[in-house]
């Protein structure tokens, strides 16, 4: 533990319920990005974040990032606000980020507590519910609490702090890369490294750092026959039916053990090194934790690692859905004239979107020509988005890693999210900086479920955390 | 020509315009089976069409059969007519059957002439165009035409004729079969052979009798897996998806050549015998019938029999949709938890709902072990329905091959419907009757659909057929 740390400590110890009010009074603003009914919320959260810097000592501003169609209107996107404290070029310069807009949030859904409203649980666990509790006011207050206790002891921060809050995760983070692109020689020149805290730990016990996310790959196979819908009893027996061709197509796509069928992907996969393998068998984790996530027993695979690469860093394939079949409950007898089959794959280093693309349309391609069907195929991507893969041996992870021992008392979990956080690829690949994942949440917090929940525990150790970890980056060697 | 049907011909001739006129008030009744808001058009239809059979001479009768929920409400069944004229031992008894609703018809569907009022082309084709012309209103007034000019001609029918006219056909025909059963040795007794009138040429040139209809097995095959809907990308690579499953077992039923790919299927199969394939030879039919009815050059094969024997007289799988995956426009990225695949097969002889479904999950159950998943699989028959083939080679249907050659001058050609008549195997079965199947309309029609038409030509001469049809009957040797 950085020694200079251990009075700060301290005062986040004393502080534990001023900390919640912060928090509780964040929670208080429904702040929800997606309707326009709450639009004044927004506003209302992004002024109160402002003001709250400012009192903190941050220079801080609202920049505006343009217009959207928020529900058919034309409304003014939620601003960035952007905040520095300290400027010292002997320091290390961290840019943070985190997302001050939430979920939409209903009591009707199934909540067990007011949504906006943030309520302890009467049992005594420690749990605080309310909608953002942890994605993402709960990691924005941590850092607030910080910049108090350092305010409060009249002590400068170790590193200087840069901090981009943005109001627009939630729906989309729309001209977020803009900004980033435009301010990348401006307000961002200088960050040597950057922190998002904005996803959660494995399970519900273990602090982990966040080292990599899967792409995705989403395409329509659009396969096209008659020109209308046809009865099957009139028509069935007599031509070449668009489903038929279509369900053959999506078969081989992947088997029921999840092994990919599109010859030549897997040599794209970046080989293991025995670094990440050490990390996959360091994390602690079991089969049964997904069997409880799911509900079932549908693992692939009882082994740990497996499993744990299935989910992290091996590419998988999921078959979504068809578009323009029957797809209601009871029975219908139709052709279907026209149908496009949805499937996705997760992407991880080194795929990328188009290498993977070009093999995905030449197999179909060639598989659909081998069934002499008379119909008409098309392969047809529709969104992509790269991998990312931080340097885990970076000084940053390196200092949380540190910080995470000084605060948890334990070594942190190396993992990665099977599913993408777009912000995180905006800014490294935008900034070209190292960007660390530091989850100050637990793995069933339910962010966007009902009854989101921040642990006691993991907000103040998590403001611990977050303090530690800059006094970490400011003491290690680059 | 029976020669006594000179004078009844030419009655016909004479009274072209009052036929049309009883065809348009009868289509002037928006007897709508399956709308509440119609349920008094079908009753003054039920009404209007019984005291036309009295003052024909028939001992008609309105016969309710119970009650059903129509839109949430219980409302009673739409009454069933019977009717009877003459009873002379040594006459044969013929059995008819028409239905006096209609589909639903809205100006907005895309209809070019009132739904509700018979309309002539005003271009002079002798189409007549409105809800019900055809489907069944037309056939039903054929038939009265045939009892007026006999009236009018003071002549006794050559036939007894007994009279099943429903007003539910287009809502599932409920309670029919009851009837049917209630009244076997009631109302029904004595009759020899019945005809139907409620289906269409192949084409729209060659008059047909129709001999056959294939039957349908609708199944689900449901994949249960994890108990909620997934994110694939946190589970994606980790279990075994459902609709991995589903799409192979899917595409293990049938080839995009359409051959069914169930073990033991085939053998089920009558062998064709010469008189079947000759029958098919003869129709009157190209493969670029099929291309301008779907709108593309999508036929299995361009030899016109093994098309025809496709449609008519061999069994056929389709792949209709998948509930519970995705299928609206757009992505997302769902592993559904439980999906159910849709599939049919059309029955024809001697596949019966049983031993093909005895084959189906024989079949898909031994494919689904082999996939080595955990999820659940089940195969359900959804509801299932018998293949009817009449003998063709029964007096009923002589007596309609030399009518036919009598009014058209030609010979008819021999059908078989690829989809299901139900009520067509509620009497067969029920009274072991010889069901012909002799339509009055065109290929082109339209029935269900907007512009729904009955051209002049058809009615007139469908009159005539009919007419000619009682006569031959009466003259032919059983
Ligand atoms: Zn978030
Ligand atoms: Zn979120
Ligand atoms: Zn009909
Ligand atoms: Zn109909």
């Amino acid at each position: 533990m950085a020694a200079e740390a251990s009075n700060f400590l301290k005062y986040v110890d004393e502080h534990e319920e001023d900390f919640i009010q912060r928090l509780a009074k964040a929670v208080s603003i429904p702040s929800v990005s997606g309707n326009i009914g709450y639009i004044k919320d927004v506003e209302a959260m992004a002024e109160w974040l402002l003001q709250q810097l400012i009192s903190l000592g941050v220079k801080a501003e609202k920049r505006a990032i343009g217009q959207h169609k928020l529900e058919g209107k034309d409304v003014d996107l939620p601003p960035v606000i952007i905040g520095q404290l300290g400027n010292d070029p002997n320091k290390k310069t961290l840019l943070i980020y985190g997302h001050y807009d939430v979920q939409p949030a209903l009591y009707e859904d199934g909540w067990h507590y007011p949504c906006f409203e943030l309520t302890q649980d009467p049992s005594g666990s420690g749990r605080m519910y309310g909608r953002g509790s942890t994605d993402d006011k709960g990691p924005i207050m941590a850092w607030l609490n910080v910049l108090e206790a350092h305010q409060k002891l009249g002590k400068e921060l170790p590193v200087n702090l840069k901090m981009c809050f943005e109001g627009m995760e939630e729906n989309g983070s729309e001209n977020l890369d803009k900004f980033i692109e435009s301010e990348k020689n401006g307000f961002f020149a200088g960050a040597d490294c950057m922190c998002i805290s904005d996803n959660y730990w494995l399970n519900t016990e273990t602090p982990c750092l966040t080292y990599g996310l899967r792409g995705i790959n989403y395409y329509e196979i659009r396969v096209n026959g008659p020109d209308r819908d046809l009865h099957s009893g009139v028509f069935g027996g007599t031509i070449h039916e668009p489903m038929t061709d279509l369900i053959l197509l999506m078969s081989k796509l992947v088997t029921p053990a999840g092994e990919i069928l599109i010859p030549g992907l897997k040599d794209l996969i970046a080989p293991v090194t025995d670094e990440e393998r050490e990390k996959f068998e360091a994390i602690h984790f079991g089969v049964k934790d997904i069997h409880a996530a799911v509900g079932g027993d549908q693992t692939l695979t009882n082994d740990k690692v497996t499993t744990l690469m299935g989910r992290m860093r091996n590419p998988s394939l999921s078959l979504h859905g068809i578009e323009g079949a029957f797809s209601a409950t009871g029975s219908k007898t139709v052709i279907p004239c026209s149908v496009k089959g949805k499937f996705s794959i997760r992407l991880v280093p080194n795929l990328t979107i188009k290498s993977v693309t070009d093999l995905v349309v030449k197999y179909l391609d060639a598989e659909f020509k081998k069934l002499g069907s008379k119909n008409r195929c098309e392969v047809v991507l529709g969104h992509g988005g790269e991998p990312w893969m931080a340097d885990f041996t970076h000084y940053s992870y390196r200092a949380a890693h540190k910080a995470t021992e000084d605060v948890y008392g334990q070594a942190p979990d190396y993992t990665r999210e099977g599913g993408s956080i777009p912000v995180t690829l905006d800014f490294a690949d935008i900034l070209g900086l190292n960007v660390l994942l530091l989850p100050v949440g637990r793995g069933d917090d339910g962010a966007h479920s009902t009854d989101e929940k921040l642990d006691r525990d993991n907000y103040i150790r998590g403001t611990k955390l977050l303090g530690s970890y800059m006094y970490e980056l400011a003491a290690i060697s680059k």
